[in-house]
């Protein structure tokens, strides 16, 4: 199975049926290896401090996992996370974008798994990790 | 180790130190066995289909399961998630409020552990399932 | 959906397909609400200092949480785990028996989720927590 | 920091305070890049049908994560799983040797973290993600 979307399909999709969201975040990246998602940090993204929430980080691998699962298997608005699991590994730098790199581990005909990475502009390593499971619904609804 | 906050007690720690967020959460009650905390829903939190989004019901775990945590080891601002693992079970009701219960099952010298269910308003089971990881840092800090 | 099989049916069940495992398992309690799983604790259990291994109370949650499923959906060994979360509290006591308190959260068509407690022998608090996704194949296999 | 204890100074390791599953385990290689584990799979890892079970790769994904992480800080036996999340992702073959590839994601004074992907010989895609958190005692134990 190639890639179904591209980035620029992808940003299409977000801005028409994610609107609310949408100016928040951008694919920067699709591939069959990977996808790139950033995040804009705006002041509703921050804690005490300048920090990116943890809800924020969460945010982000949610949507940049959804939008992986989507470039490979084509537009199924309905595909919903069934379990995610995220490691918090260091503080952002205050008020840096950030980026999300995930890769897909698993397409099945209902299920599909992928994890991430994601980076806050000027760390050098990752602040958190995520993987998630989607249950992709049959096709014909 | 007693009830070191109670709900008065957390929703004033709310309202100074999370201003940005505090007017969306509530504790609605704290008890040595478990904490409640609301979420009035609103637009923000919702997506397409009037559904409320899942880093909603996360930023919800993680406050619940936080004030649970501070609760009964006091006002410490400093405590940070380090993991999350989170079950999304069946769909919200559209636009309606939710509250999440928690229990602490583990306080430790450097980390806490704690899970929760979220209800949605009209939902008789749980909508979803989350248990998290607090490090706690040393308090002479 | 009732209880579809006892803790007779499953004791049967396990050490017909599990036979291998059985001896060291046993289901002790299944109603609609709750499952209860026991382990004995043998020397193949045990780390140096004679502490329960992880791999042990993993194998423990799995296989309560697995049965847990059974007695709500029927006989449907090809019930696999996808994913699988779990926090280790505190230490078990040196070589006690343990067990697994478990609760079915989600019988969905194609998933169910479940979460367990686990404790030891003589440890008031349980020893560690952990929740599980099945994916269910269909019954027409 | 670089690189403590190298593959010969963790098998060394395995042989001497964990004899009662070292004779499964072989460390293939330690960098500070990344650290490959084997798994020589017997009669007691497999499922009916020949497949390996999950116990026995959590087993494999947590031996390999805490050899990771003793590679970078030096021989710390009591160093404990908090947590763990594991993926399954595809059936191993049949009886076949699995190897789990690690990388340390944070290594903190109190807290590391790393997560792995799980292969089976024969088989080109993981068959299983895992990430885990381990607590690390002050040194001066």
């Amino acid at each position: 199975m190639g890639l179904q979307m591209d980035a620029a399909a992808l940003n299409a999709f977000l801005a028409e049926d994610f609107a609310q969201v949408a100016p928040d975040f951008t694919i920067l990246e699709a591939s069959e290896d990977r996808l790139v998602a950033g995040l804009r940090v705006r002041e509703a993204h921050l804690r005490p401090g300048g920090t990116v929430s943890g809800p924020s980080m969460f945010a982000l691998a949610d949507l940049a996992i959804y939008c992986a699962i989507l470039s490979r298997i084509g537009k199924v608005p309905l595909a919903v996370t069934t379990n995610a699991s995220i490691d918090f590994l260091r503080k952002p730098a205050a008020g840096q974008d950030m980026r999300a790199e995930c890769r897909v581990l698993k397409l099945g005909r209902n299920l599909a798994i992928a994890d991430t990475l994601i980076f806050s502009d000027g760390v050098e390593e990752p602040v958190a990790r995520a993987s998630m499971t989607y249950a992709i619904p049959p096709k014909s609804l």
